[in-house]
């Protein structure tokens, strides 16, 4: 696990550099939205996207500036999704990985702008011809990440967590809205190297079924998180679910079963990958770390 | 006139029909996503930058169904920007043509993912195959949407507008201002016929001139509707830029300085029409109506 974490941390640098390039900070009066972008965005969080994005690359020796260009666009997609999240109207959070939200450090307007400029850039970072010479790939991660980050994907499972407020869910209907509110944009970083590296269908569905029981499990671990972890580790506010009366996998089958659940879903994520012998130990790393880590 | 408001009312209504099909109704329990969606979208705008796109691809012969699908694309962007902006946050708007702002209809949270969803929504058609059997046009087209509507272009010019409550800008500052905050979408929504046609660059940049003066002229014609617009004909609050303080093309030239004006940069645009003879005559047309419209 150890070696795992430093391998972690490399991408993380190497994607905090890539993100950091992508918004060089300017005098011009509209300056505030480039630093809320960049405070959204460079505050050091795992990266755990990113790196999905890298090794399912590394699988097809997509080209290294590439596969970081598909990288944090998927990561700004994600931050962005985390800005609009915290906003009063939604989930009202003040402190993220430890830190000021975007509209206490700043204000909801440029939150809300902020958010909505880092989604926009996602989509401009993979159509530019940086990305990939071959405008078929460039035009396919735009439009997987898009399907993923919607209406029927992370967007629609936002609604669908701001609609469950009011109503109690079953694990099935539990299941569905972790799948679209954070199982797709997980769906979508395995298959972006298959994507750049113009892998075949059946690679492309073993990454995506690794995808699958790995967004899962780690929605688990994270719902774990929220009932055992400490506030100070974490980095964000615990309890919360509970105090909101939300129902949880772990409200649901108790922390025991949960976590039971949670690894063994992890188990099945890494059996998906057979098919790519040892090429596919960082994924495998990941899936044991996904449920194992402690924040 | 009277012929070429039916035209545009004949191109709204088969922009209106492609938009519908977009967002179909379902069941599932974030169902009232959608319904806001089609709340934003379905309204019953002008329509004109989809005139734009449908125009300008009508010069290189571009087939229908595919100028439709970028003209609802760049729609879309549009409809999710007023939405975002009417927020409390942000201008704190009820009304809009005329009926109640989305977060009045359904609520804020609501609001804000019906604008996240809309602009994913807007890529994921521009990069579908449906749009062009040439990828690199789906590409192209993506990249030339997202750099107008990101942070350097009409997300970049809200936070110039939101900065400039408490600046008083000058001339060169608000007409940088509004190339970002309204130029850069309607130059794309001029280029995207160009983009789909395969044109030359010299076409390309033909529209693109066209769209820049034809931007300036349109705005500077919202401006004065603020001050001589009757709110129920205009069917938003008027004369909020007064109220606010805001310093407009209007308040800076005076009316009659301002229309001249107007007239001088639509009258530009329309020079810009040259190379493409009688075929550019509904831009013609569209460039005559936009300093002339009553709402």
């Amino acid at each position: 696990m150890p070696d795992f974490k430093k391998l972690l941390m490399e991408n993380a640098e190497a994607v905090n550099e890539a993100l950091d390039k992508f918004f060089p900070m300017h005098d011009d009066p509209e300056g505030q939205l480039i630093e809320a972008m960049r405070y959204s965005t460079l505050d050091g969080g795992k990266r755990i996207r990113p790196f999905m994005v890298m090794a399912s690359a590394g699988l097809f020796n997509v080209r290294q500036s590439s596969a970081l260009r598909a990288a944090a666009a998927i990561e700004m997609v994600h931050c962005y999704s985390l800005v609009h999240d915290d906003l009063p109207a939604m989930d009202d959070d003040e402190l993220r990985r430890g830190q000021p939200t975007c509209h206490i450090k700043f204000n909801e307007a440029t939150a809300i702008l902020a958010g909505d400029a880092l989604l926009t850039k996602a989509f401009e970072v993979l159509s530019d011809e940086a990305t990939h010479d071959d405008p078929k790939v460039r035009a396919d991660l735009v439009l997987a990440l898009a399907r993923a980050a919607g209406a029927e994907g992370m967007v629609g499972g936002q609604m669908l967590d701001l609609v469950a407020e009011h109503h109690t869910l079953m694990i099935p209907e539990i299941t569905r809205l972790q799948r679209m509110k954070t199982g797709m944009l997980i769906a979508v970083s395995c298959e972006a190297g298959a994507i750049l590296g113009k892998a075949t269908e059946g690679a492309r569905h073993a990454l995506h079924a690794f995808a699958h029981d790995l967004g899962l499990a780690f929605q688990i671990a994270d719902d774990l998180l929220d009932v055992e972890g400490d506030e100070n580790t974490v980095g964000k506010k615990t309890g919360k679910d509970i105090a909101a009366g939300k129902k949880t996998f772990v409200t649901l089958l108790g922390i025991e079963r949960a976590r039971e659940q949670a690894q063994m879903l992890a188990d099945q994520a890494a059996d998906h990958l057979e098919v790519f012998a040892e090429k596919a130990d960082s994924l495998r790393q990941l899936a044991d770390f996904v449920v194992k880590r402690r924040n």
